[in-house]
């Protein structure tokens, strides 16, 4: 550990009580010690956030906070795993008081909303970037995997897709939605992780993804680890009147697709008996690998499936 | 998880075998799924490397693998656990074939030198910043914590200090050591991390940390952490050929107290007999606070500790 972690780390984020009995120590020695409850396995993620790539260089320090939580914790719903832990790696180009401050006080306050604990991480000089890593813990055998999908299985999806979408075209200058942008824009900006979605899909779903690059791009995730195919139909997808609108205004109706910063989960289920489940059922798996997508009584096999770094 | 992680990580580090029984899923999906035996604790670790602040741009992949490894490994020694997993999150800033996969070569070659599998992590585009979170286990009640040197404890180091410290000088060019360049240089470029000696600790040390920013300022971890102060031995501290020439030059007697970069460990034991622990003991843990250094029969009370990042 380097001394700039002990006066930053302990100045700002020392003095929270760990409110989770898996943290036996937390922020302050060289590791934090973690005692996962008996009968249970740990997952572990671990997303990286970097300026001009994944947030606009002048976001407000508390939407960077939440969306950094939102996105790692996402990533353990989709397991079905509950977080309990999280360690901060936050690389910053110099140390403006207020700055951090609203950072650290926006990332405390968030971090128990979402009931995780930060117990370590790391505070260095240089272009700003954040990695978070988190922890929960999920039942032996109960984890939610991308590999477990069955030809004959209906694809679900939890919330609405686009809205997060139509939200960054809004910060882009691209769109002008009149009065559903503030609704456009917090769907953008306080995702919510489907962390309780995901407990319950345990004994339900036979795998599970977030949605955080598109429905396409991920649902592909599932379909490559599975060596499954897939078929959904456009006119299942559940949508918001804002993005309805959108897509009525413009024709482009594959943005709900392959837009991204959704963080629903999409999953896979055997049956369809969810009565007490109210999520939106989109397609079915199939033996036939690929993707395809039925509009209008037209399928269109996918080629193109969303947002990627480095291409 | 975003597709670069998909495309890149499954590339170049999907392929690896799990070599540790408490990894249970490892990269591909949301999360890695841990096992932590029966009876053991976790124990939790994260830095992160800038480049321009922690390593030269023009550095060698491999050496980088090497150190990012080392690094975060030496944090799990210094509390006594055996590493097992990490996972990394690489920025950078564009994607050069040859270096990537030089980079991964080598990460995966150390990795398995050490003994740890990687489980997970995310590539993004960026300034070259790279983040590790390392995980080992540790017996429940053995992590050797800072916070607990006791009043009349020796204070030991395992090995020599100093030598990282006259290798980054060689590097800076601002010492010419002649014969000696390419063992300091070694030392600076692949530290050890003390696992096993860590390991031998767990029942022997009252507390431990690993000295990353130099003795002086990461014993005042261990001071401050356990609410008490020490004198040490310059004399006593163990010095290789190079270094005592380096002082013999310059008279830079100070440079092995405050040079970073030894991952060298610093321990305290209530005990000297340790005739199977052929350790170096430098001084005593005192109820005076603060931290003096005897040499040459003069006392110093020690007010600059080392180097520190946003300083």
């Amino acid at each position: 550990m380097s001394l700039s972690e002990f006066t930053l780390i302990d100045r700002f984020f020392a003095h929270q009580n760990n409110q989770n009995p898996q943290v036996k120590l937390g922020v302050g020695d060289d590791c934090a010690l973690i005692e996962v409850s008996e009968g249970y396995e740990l997952a572990v993620t671990m997303d990286t956030m970097v300026a001009g790539v994944h947030f606009f260089s002048d976001i407000a320090p508390e939407d960077l906070a939440y969306k950094l939580l939102a996105v790692n914790l996402s990533d353990l719903a989709s397991m079905g795993a509950q977080p309990f832990a999280v360690s901060l790696a936050l690389t910053a180009p110099k140390i403006e008081g207020d700055w951090l401050e609203q950072f650290a006080s926006a990332f405390i306050l968030f971090s128990r909303d979402f009931g995780v604990d930060l117990i370590g991480g790391d505070t260095t000089r240089g272009p700003l970037t954040l990695s978070l890593q988190a922890m929960g813990q999920v039942p032996v055998g109960c984890a939610l995997k991308r590999s477990t999908a069955k030809v004959g299985d209906f694809i679900y999806v939890t919330h609405k897709l686009g809205d997060a979408g139509l939200g960054l075209k809004i910060l882009k200058g691209e769109y002008n939605p009149g009065s559903d942008a503030e609704f456009l824009l917090s769907r953008l900006i306080r995702p919510v992780p489907r962390i309780n979605e995901g407990i319950k899909l345990r004994h339900y779903a036979s795998s599970c993804i977030d949605i955080s690059d598109g429905l396409l791009a991920d649902l592909r995730h599932i379909l490559q680890a599975s060596g499954v195919g897939a078929s959904i139909d456009w006119e299942k997808i559940p949508l918001s009147d804002a993005v309805k609108k959108y897509i009525a205004q413009t024709g482009d109706w594959q943005m709900p697709l392959s837009a991204g910063d959704d963080y629903e989960l999409c999953f896979t289920a055997s049956s369809q008996k969810q009565s007490s489940l109210d999520y939106h059922c989109i397609g079915k798996i199939e033996s036939n690998l690929g993707l395809r997508v039925n509009k209008s009584g037209i399928t269109q096999e996918i080629r193109h499936y969303g947002f990627e770094h480095f291409s």
